[in-house]
């Protein structure tokens, strides 16, 4: 593509709104561009991207056997009644009523859609195994959209679905999606993770996530140094050596004391000289599904240095969303104290402890009355738990559940999503086959997603400097980029075009800066857009018989000749193993 | 693809709610299923259809320097008030409120969204032309969705924009739409007529569809022998030699009688010995945005052997949607008659006579009295016109308007739409840029639409036979279709293999039938699948050496030594020019 027929506008400032290095550069070249919250038009280079992506996922996928078909965004209430995901989806599923007045969403994820599809067709196990997959265009209500692609409302995914006859056969699939999945990303260029993972309002039992690392990521992840274990912080159960001591101390007897104007825990360790880790904190939340009509608190006791993980929080109280915390007016109702003084003592609600506060004695608790604490607290005597659980966060440090050695930190984003589903699809929606002995059994699912414009902003997160993009090779809207310092020139403007064309029949994609503008904008330009290969072709360097290269990612300059640039580009490319 | 592989399920019957042939094909073939009235999967085979339909579109489009982008079907309000077509756009606009009460609406076509991303980049005519394009999903709320794909409510569209600093340049990029839209329609293959048309909600002052042409299309063309003019019938003017006679008759006096029983213009033509023609019938409309508020009644006078144009209705009352007819029960409350009775005389509503009546004399009208009729009735005498209009259906045997000839009726399916749209929507949305005297100008605009997935119904809707779909080759899904008659004959089963992989390496797309059915079986789901080319390998043929090759379109069929099949068919190929 030539410059001066491409649609490519780029600007000098960021977004006000723009908060993440890749939503910023994005926008800047002009790539992407909110027309609402959470929704955006991808520009001409932006759709290169993409399309190139999807065509490394489509490639992966087809060698794997899996098939391709294309399901609608609108869906009917009907199919989602079948597994009670109309009310059980949350409130990301955007439900509308048409002009007769009927239910319809838009598709966040297509399982109903896909097992109405299948249920059709298939009668016996000699149809199975079944791969489908699609590209396409979803919508999830998000209530607070930001970092441009990163958590939109409407984004490109690429959703597969496995059908299989038993549990041994799902799994392989699930390992063929596995091995899919890591070519993908591996031809992608990008460093990412595979880590275990939650399993959502999706269902089923087992469930990875794969994750692009990048500093700004929205995922915590916790990784043992050995490799052998990975987990989304969301479900890593937490250990550390603390919470494993048994303290042999004898219980004292329980004692108000004041503590005036102590509010939060770090106020009272540094008054009661106690490390956070000593200390005992009751955090209150709602179990009901529908807050505003009935609250349902419960209460969660925690170590002063832990932290509630809310999606361990959903699960254990089996609710949609991640669960809403009270409010200082609500705890008050509860306790009968503002939240600083608030303890699980007298409480005629359900109480769940944290594991690692199940071993400590004669810690100290909220009085439920303002500016009273009690110390030497202890369980079961003082007070009555639902259940000892882990609840709270796991963290860098702690170990790693497999007892080999302690986890490590990483920040990645979520590009990835691989469920075993097992039958809870297919039995409700009866979704059947005869086995071999004729005998009707319910499918095997599983379900997989790639988020594809999210990837390709990941990408960019990942792979940015302060001047601009970096494209990998393998989704770089043009590989080569071509500045043409002195478009009047006849003569460097004629070497320069046959340079395009010899490029573009050879397959490498190639833009061209014929503008006539001056080398300092045009160079801040290619930096912007980030194109893998810049070839500088000025009135000097052909005086010289020579051309200048300059690989995005490393800086490296190399002078070549140039009678010999189209091969040396060639050759380059072909070490790129596109 | 090896039918073992591929997810192919055919149906023996069809499903009761399909009308017309391709409906009922595609269903039984399994490339579409519907989830919901008027939304539908596209399954795997389908998909190869439309995609490769895409590309035709995409290079004839990228040829003439449409550039592509993606925008997306979720879509905000305020843009869509900044053309006030919040409002004007009718029901067919699906709108909706997300999680946080903001409205949104489904993209039914993307003007504003284009506007609104050019106007943020346009600055100077240097900038100019523009020829943005994409190819996506769309939502239009059809309140009675048919035919499969043909009126669908959710479809896959390519829309393209144009961008100009002057008339003569938008002109200049229609011509270009339009030739694109020629050799797009051309490749294709099918049979297509290119006819005036009505700009409907999109606004602007120029607009020609292309049909392709089917005997249950629903569009009704007239076009002229002679090729000179041709025009839907919602918009093409209609006159005939009749309504240019002038009558020298004298008026004579308005007398009432009786006409007890006589309820249709058919009844009184009978009754009186006159013909249809001769007769002048009172039809009532509401010309009211909302009905139900306000029914505004307007009545609209033609001859008896004439019907109402409701697009031309429509635009005459400034209208968004098709006028509704009044019912027996609003009619009476305005004529004090039933509908068989009623007529303009007396009336003290507005009153629009078609050009048809303008020269009658001495005609009869209902008497707005149950089974009354007035005889010599004669305008401006006896009743006040609005005005006198053009608002009947033209029909076959009407007269061209250019003069030359008379009209001849076809039915068409519209695949295609172009618009010359002004500055309709760049002055609505401020989309502007500074002209070479640096003065600043609205941008001249053009849109242009192709239905994607109606398109690929409609080729089918042209194209089959009572054994199946006849795909032409341009977007069959497969090209050909290799009938494998003994898989379990290892030598058969070798070749079959062998010419599959072959064909395939050539760019030729294959589908090899390599289930164990009986040939009677995968002959029937070749006839229905129509791929352009079968192959039909069993063992007698191999045993003699020979392999049979047979046209889906014409049924030749010939016999080919199997040591020449590949350069044959690859030969044949090379012929079809794709």
């Amino acid at each position: 593509m030539k410059w001066s027929k491409a649609y490519i506008f780029t600007l000098k400032d960021s977004p006000s709104d723009a908060e993440i290095p890749s939503h910023k550069l994005l926008v800047r070249a002009g790539m992407i561009r909110k027309i609402g919250q959470g929704v955006h038009t991808y520009g001409p280079l932006m759709l290169r991207a993409i399309r190139k992506f999807e065509n490394i996922v489509r490639e992966e996928l087809e060698k794997s056997g899996c098939i391709e078909l294309l399901m609608p965004i609108v869906q009917p209430k009907e199919l989602w009644e079948e597994t009670d995901r109309w009310n059980k989806m949350g409130k990301g599923l955007l439900k509308f009523k048409n002009r007769l007045n009927q239910d319809w969403c838009l598709g966040a994820t297509h399982e109903e859609v896909i097992t109405d599809f299948v249920r059709k067709d298939i009668k016996s196990y000699r149809d199975l195994p079944i791969q489908l997959f699609q590209i396409a265009t979803k919508y999830r209500d998000e209530i607070r959209p930001r970092f441009g692609l990163m958590r939109g409302r409407e984004f490109i995914m690429k959703d597969a679905y496995s059908f299989d006859m038993d549990k041994e056969q799902a799994l392989l699939a699930y390992q063929k999606m596995f091995d899919s999945y890591n070519r993908i990303f591996q031809r992608l260029g990008a460093d990412f993770r595979v880590v275990n993972a939650d399993s959502g309002n999706i269902g089923g039992d087992q469930s990875q996530e794969f994750h692009i690392l990048a500093e700004s990521g929205e995922d915590h992840l916790l990784v043992s140094e050995d490799g052998s274990f990975a987990a989304n912080v969301e479900v890593c159960p937490a250990s550390d050596e603390d919470e494993n001591i048994k303290l042999s101390d004898e219980e004292a007897p329980l004692e108000v004391f004041d503590t005036p104007g102590l509010k939060t825990i770090a106020d009272l360790a540094k008054a009661l000289k106690k490390s956070e880790k000593q200390l005992v904190k009751t955090m209150f939340y709602s179990a009901s599904k529908d807050p505003q009509k009935d609250l349902k608190p419960v209460g969660i006791l925690l170590r002063g240095s832990d932290e509630v993980n809310p999606i361990k929080l959903k699960n254990l109280l089996d609710l949609n969303d991640e669960p809403l915390m009270l409010n200082e007016k609500e705890v008050r109702s509860v306790t009968g104290a503002n939240p600083g003084s608030c303890g699980p003592i007298g409480l005629n609600i359900p109480i769940y402890m944290d594991k690692g506060v199940a071993n400590l004695k004669n810690y100290t608790v909220g009085a439920n009355k303002d500016d009273k604490h009690y110390k030497n607290v202890n369980h079961p005597r003082d007070f009555k738990t639902e259940r000892v659980v882990d609840i709270r966060l796991a963290k860098e440090g702690d170990l790693v559940p497999n007892g080999k050695g302690k986890l490590k930190s990483y920040r990645g984003i979520e590009v990835g999503h691989i469920f075993y589903l097992g039958t809870v699809y297919s039995k409700a929606m009866n979704a059947s086959f005869l086995d071999k002995n004729g005998k009707s059994q319910s499918l095997e699912m599983g379900c997989y997603g790639i988020g594809i414009s999210r990837t390709v902003q990941a990408v960019i997160e990942q792979n940015h400097d302060k001047d601009g993009m970096i494209w990998p090779v393998a989704i770089a809207p043009y590989v080569v980029h071509i500045c043409l310092l002195d478009p009047k020139d006849e003569k460097v403007s004629a070497l320069a075009n046959q340079l395009y064309d010899e490029l573009n029949k050879l397959g490498i994609d190639c833009l061209l800066d014929d503008r006539d503008e001056r080398p300092g904008v045009k160079f801040k330009d290619a930096d912007l857009l980030g194109m893998p290969l810049r070839v500088i072709l000025g009135g000097r360097g052909v005086a010289n018989g020579e051309v200048e290269l300059v690989e995005r990612k490393t800086g490296e300059k190399r002078s070549v000749a140039l009678n010999s640039m189209t091969s040396v580009i060639s050759d380059w490319w072909r070490q790129q193993g596109i």
